[in-house]
């Protein structure tokens, strides 16, 4: 038995057989620097995948504000702490000006979590719809609207689900327009749904991006047609920043600007503190205030010193490094070569994204754009063989996921087409 | 305006008026070390609140633990990585066989939500009994069953709540067994009321040091009993070991061992990683497995590497410098003293706790020992202005908790014990 082997058989003792993990045969992480990861043989992978460590694995500036801070103070927010405030002023700084005030909690499910309950505070409704290939949490509440993998829990008679435009499999002859109205049509025979149950809509939760459903193009005013008609019936928009915050798109700080609507709370995860957990909203003041009042919020580790010190480190880097401007032109640059990747196999389908955040529609090429989801699971298996850590997303898990730290550079741009190039024509 | 006063303003705004805050005058801190915290005018203040430091404030162990691992490696746990590994390995030994796996969460309301939904999905039931004064986090779930503060959401119809027994105001003539018979006659009765309602029990969800209740006297057999009623109706028992855990009662690792009752699930939280964000569970390894197949957990923080690094250096420091001894020596040290308070002090009604956990109950003098709040809240704060931090917990909040980091000395006992008792005789 290998010592990966003996790892694995340790591990599926203790934290359980199925507790998730990648690729066929997984991979032993030892150390990360900026977009490389290395294994416990020594071998160096290309990372493709993770948005965590946004500003790069082990950047030594979030690092530093880390230990700093670590061995400085690190309690609980109910005493006064400078780094707390200004980094919260920092951050809402950063949205329109009615998200003015923020709260931090641990996790994006959390920060979900927390954004229903205000919304069925403020609304005095119940009702959630939520996107019908989404997760946006492991909680019971938000495990029971996932809709995207199996879970226990029944889907739960307070939500409803509508399934999110995808133009490259749905137009056929549909303008956007058609896709946008087919949209706002669901999303208003939910809220009627609820409605004829008894139910009053609390929220529309979705990600502006829509990473989980397979990352599709974005059709023209969907979702302010959506975001209308949830709120005329007294609902409140979420948008979950999760995926697309923090400049993942290079077009914008946060998903929802790329849309042009102004959601009622936005949660944030992930890329926040760079791999240190911290997560949060942000939403009117009066809102948090009275909110605040009602239910006497607390969250333990939320908002410590050390987890603001380490969401302020990562801010610091994403302006210094210029990381959106980044995201763009790298970006820019991935994208071409994918769309010559596209021309050159035939199983390459639909090339999609924005900013550092990719995704390659595989398919079978028949008139159906059938998925070519066992082609798809080769293709990123032969990419870990060959030293490129990506995942696969989607409806079919045909979709190729390439989301890479922000410092992705043209020389890793290279690297990760030319070992695609090669996967895609070894199957 | 002053520099606090004008961030105190600052915090209003961009965390909300109502983000909870300790003490009428808020403490601005800035460091901390051992059991020592400094504010920003450099004032010293002996910390008897804290137990999420658990080792101490910034111990240099923890501390270059967590710098080293942040500047190696922080990714999510679908890699394989030994110090996860080995760190629940390590955790699960120091508890019953039975208990032989572990999940990784960020906080304690994911731990007791990821609980709570093994628990249904392996029981198939609904119900939930907690006590009638607790808080297991601040989740939809977890928050409408909160029954020690007031919360937006209804209590819950799958919910069921019980009265702890109060062996210091509930006594009167009655024995430990008629007082252990009342308590199992009300979770027996919730048992069948939820039953008459339609709804299997799924959880007893308890601290078994009942320390939001305010840690009272244990009345031997107790939770035995209430364990036994749940488990013959189908119920698991999961013990939420968030504030008793990790040796704060000096006599046991965990707070279950105490009652002598193997919970189905533990569940963990604030001391885990001296502050840094990690909670979880430890469980069966086949419940583990079988959820984890129906559900494909997954947390994004949960068990990183930084976060396994930091809580296996808190149990180095736990074990290293003998804290359970120093719990149980230094906390009967305390005890003594705190009795002889209560001898001189008649306001002081009762002393208990146990290890490095006390909770002194203040009462009016009358026959009915009527809690002295006003008081409680007046002690409370002339013990900040003197520089020592403690807070109050109970129903009527009239019993000061104190609860340092386990590594309090006999000198810090004696500066405690000499501020207390100006306190006490001064109100």
């Amino acid at each position: 038995m290998s010592s990966d082997e003996a790892l694995l058989e340790r591990r599926y003792h203790v934290l359980g057989r199925n507790a998730p993990l990648f690729y066929e045969r997984p991979v032993h992480l030892v150390s990360g620097k900026g977009v490389w990861v290395t294994d416990a043989d020594g071998r160096e992978y290309l990372d493709v995948y993770n948005n965590v460590p946004h500003v790069g694995h082990c950047h030594p500036h979030v690092v530093e504000a880390i230990a700093k801070q670590a061995a400085t103070l690190n309690v609980h927010s109910r005493y006064l702490h400078e780094t707390v405030v200004a980094y919260a002023e920092r951050l809402t700084a950063t949205f329109d000006s009615s998200l003015s005030s923020a709260v931090f909690t641990c996790s994006g499910t959390e920060a979900n979590e927390l954004a229903l309950r205000m919304a069925r505070y403020r609304t005095g409704g119940e009702g959630i719809i939520v996107s019908d290939f989404s997760y946006h949490g492991n909680s019971q509440t938000l495990a029971a609207v996932t809709t995207c993998f199996p879970v226990p829990e029944a889907f739960p008679r307070f939500a409803r689900k509508v399934a999110i435009p995808d133009p490259y499999r749905d137009r056929h002859d549909r303008s956007d327009e058609e896709l946008s109205n087919h949209f706002a049509a669901q999303v208003d025979a939910a809220v009627k749904s609820l409605q004829a149950d008894g139910i009053k809509i609390a929220a529309l939760l979705i990600d502006t991006v829509f990473a989980n459903e397979g990352l599709h193009d974005p059709v023209p005013g969907y979702v302010a047609k959506a975001v209308e008609i949830v709120r005329a019936a007294g609902g409140l928009f979420i948008s979950d920043e999760v995926q697309a915050g923090f400049g993942r798109t290079g077009d914008a700080m946060w998903g929802h600007q790329l849309s042009g609507v102004v959601p009622d709370i936005a949660t944030l995860g992930k890329p926040m503190g760079n791999g240190h957990p911290i997560a949060g909203l942000v939403g009117p003041t009066d809102l948090i205030d009275s909110f605040g009042l009602a239910a006497t919020y607390f969250n333990t580790f939320g908002g410590n010193p050390v987890s603001a010190a380490a969401a302020s480190a990562m801010l610091d880097v994403l302006e210094r490094e210029h990381l959106l401007e980044n995201a763009r032109n790298v970006g820019a640059y991935v994208k071409t070569g994918l769309r010559a990747l596209a021309d050159k196999h035939s199983i390459v389908g639909n090339v999609r994204g924005r900013g550092l955040f990719f995704g390659l529609d595989l398919v079978k090429g028949d008139a159906d754009r059938s998925p070519a989801t066992a082609e798809t699971k080769r293709v990123m298996n032969l990419m870990r063989e060959n030293g490129v850590l990506i995942s696969r997303i989607g409806r079919h898990d045909n979709i190729l996921k390439m989301r890479p730290p922000m410092v992705f550079a043209k020389e890793h741009a290279d690297r990760l087409l030319a070992t695609l190039d090669d996967a895609l024509a070894s199957i």
